[in-house]
């Protein structure tokens, strides 16, 4: 197994149209259409990391700011930000693109996790993930305060050995 | 409007059996299946306490434990934990029932977050939540922490102001 | 294998919110989708009762009154009214609850009838099924001339032979 | 409007395969699916009649026999076999064709009803029909007793008033 | 295995309802759902002539004329217009009735090609298509000029081989 | 509205895992699944060039080559490769990547054509594409052969007029 891997070479993406099947009462995008797509290409960025079946682990805080109306084009980017023994932390960046007048914005960002396992549904060791850009090294950091915050809400860590984290609230 | 009603009074409960058509290339519910599953329940939940149009605002640290099998039966019910002003938390308890033995395990907790919209998609404000049971309570009082917390992480409110938050590493 | 349930232990229940993928042309909730959806929750409460694959062996008459609008929250509860040897009567109750007043009203009734199955779909015995309150005793009565009913139109009962169905129109 | 036509004008096939995302756990045509399915083509049948938006009244028995497998050839008939003064009664018969042999069995056959609608959901008047061979004379004579045990089912028709369904059990 | 069928004997016919569910944000039938709908109903056509497995192998041109409105209904009738060693080309004549008038007209044409394969994806032989009535005569002597201009477009036939297709440039 | 774009303004991707619901009876893609996504990719890189609702026209030779199996990661690539008058015609590379390996393979290329319209699907003029690469040359050019051989094939152009097209086969 390649031992490490950049960012960069997970990246994916995927393009949706908003089609009437995919809207809520309102004719906008239903909330869990959106979170089935993320699902979808962060599954594939982290399979490009490690080559293996990968499950959901867990979705990390995902806000959804303004609707997104029928007929806009989505585009989801999906890179791995950072790996742990068996588990990758992805990085979902959602762009909404107005059909009409081809202007572009950030809609959000999303932040899922990832394990690796074999037939049996056992986790598998995933190669380790090197950053490279700014952006990407930033959050390859902040991958780690996210994981001791998981790591206490599961009840795992105790708040006072998240050094990184408490390191936010007491200065 | 009402100006308050309890947890209870919001409580919704959706049953689903796993099919073929959920299932990911291991056999197993896919996470993007179950993560719309949840926004469904947590979203009628929501509506209970409000009945307004509501919109998924965020969706907080869901786990996915064990892989759930073609043919399971699971039971997803929400409650309003909290309200703020236009906002609402829902918690949702994921059960899954092993249908050959009827044995029933607690499979995951997952924690949404809804603004009720009038036609134009502008907030509206929301009735007030009360709880009542043990667990009511426990979840209606973590609400604020995690709130702080998203309120921080979206840069709108500095660590040193999250008073209930701080107070988990500084003792 | 438990010799006897109660109708209560099959108590399963779903909760659906009609969305544009479930309307037909006229913007309504399509009969063919409710139909799926009392089939969904029916087959689950068979499958609390014997714990076994269960396939649907017919479906009796169901009633569509008023149409079911876009946005509605759909209520579908199921109980098993009577088992037979290898064959489980299940009653659906459908309830439509208005999502802007919570309104909440009874919309129409179904009985499908399910059948056991091993792995190569020959039907297996189930356990009895014990009625406790009035209506469960009052369902558990009918299924009786229902059955009759139905070998009766299946060629496999003489009329004369329905005793508690002949002593509707002779008396 | 036309004020009469014959059963043959109302005539509509289906034909469908069934796909793994059609099945249910044992790899099966799902009972729900099937359903779905002789409602299309019901309604357009009832459609063909009429020329109105129709919507599903009811269910009449359907009887579901052996499993339909995974890649069979399904074709649904339906033809409308009687109309009275809003409604219609569909007959659909259901064949299975074995795609590796090309032998073709009948499944089952089925009885929807069908109201014509105007926009508000208000019920039309529909055209008669004239059955012409001798099954679609058969099925002509017998939709009036399946009206009446309906009606009785309903608690619209008292048992003694219900003529030719009395003169099955009384001789 | 039968040496030659006729071409009536492969005609496979579907009916379809545009349901919201299939539109574009014009709120007309998708054209993806079209080409769908095309493949399943040509699939059976040629399965019926090889009695096989049968998996798409092109798709020729199709145009897609007027659109289709939310509630029309679509009949698609496919037949095998001519087989070679181990394919088949299939037409398909595609119509559409208003519901509301009755009218049915013409949409458009399509063709396109099936190769029979065993467990392991490997074409087999098919029999041979007889072509009787002289729509079907006329679509069993253009195949051959469509297969080669499908051979020279891939590649494997060089132009001036192309008799039959060549016929129509040089007089 | 802008005179011209170039091919690469209008590159669209979409990257898809083949699941269950995607398959044929074989375990492998479906056709006509894949029909359908490159008629989504196809359509978003039409809209971008022109920005406006765009309906599928036609679909040109499409081939299919080996089969793609469950969990295999597709991705669509798509660029208008020439613009006419109010129609555009795109090309659609697949691509696809086995997620045990890594390794990547061109599976086949689609031409679909797009015409730009207005509400009431009246076709709108579209700006003119440059081509800029090789390749976007290469079949910029031939774009022009294929829409000769369409309008002989839809009766609207003679043989002996398409230039282009009769000089593959008069030399």
């Amino acid at each position: 197994m390649t031992k490490t891997k950049t960012a960069k070479e997970t990246y994916s993406v995927a393009t949706e149209i908003v089609l009437p099947n995919d809207t809520n009462a309102l004719g906008n995008l239903a909330g869990g259409r959106l979170l089935h797509w993320m699902d979808m290409v962060a599954a594939i960025a982290s399979n490009r990391l490690c080559r293996r079946v990968v499950v959901t682990a867990s979705v990390n805080n995902v806000s959804f700011n303004e609707p997104i109306r029928l007929g806009s084009i989505v585009t989801l980017e999906a890179k791995v930000s950072r790996s742990f023994n068996t588990s990758m932390e992805v990085y979902i960046d959602v762009f909404v693109e107005d059909s009409a007048t081809g202007v572009r914005k950030k809609h959000n960002e999303a932040i899922y996790t990832f394990v690796a396992v074999d037939q049996n549904g056992c986790p598998l060791p995933v190669p380790q993930l090197v950053p490279e850009s700014d952006e990407e090294k930033k959050r390859y950091e902040s991958a780690l305060r996210r994981r001791q915050l998981s790591l206490i809400l599961a009840g795992k860590m105790k708040p006072e050995d998240a050094t990184e984290l408490k390191a936010l609230f007491v200065k």
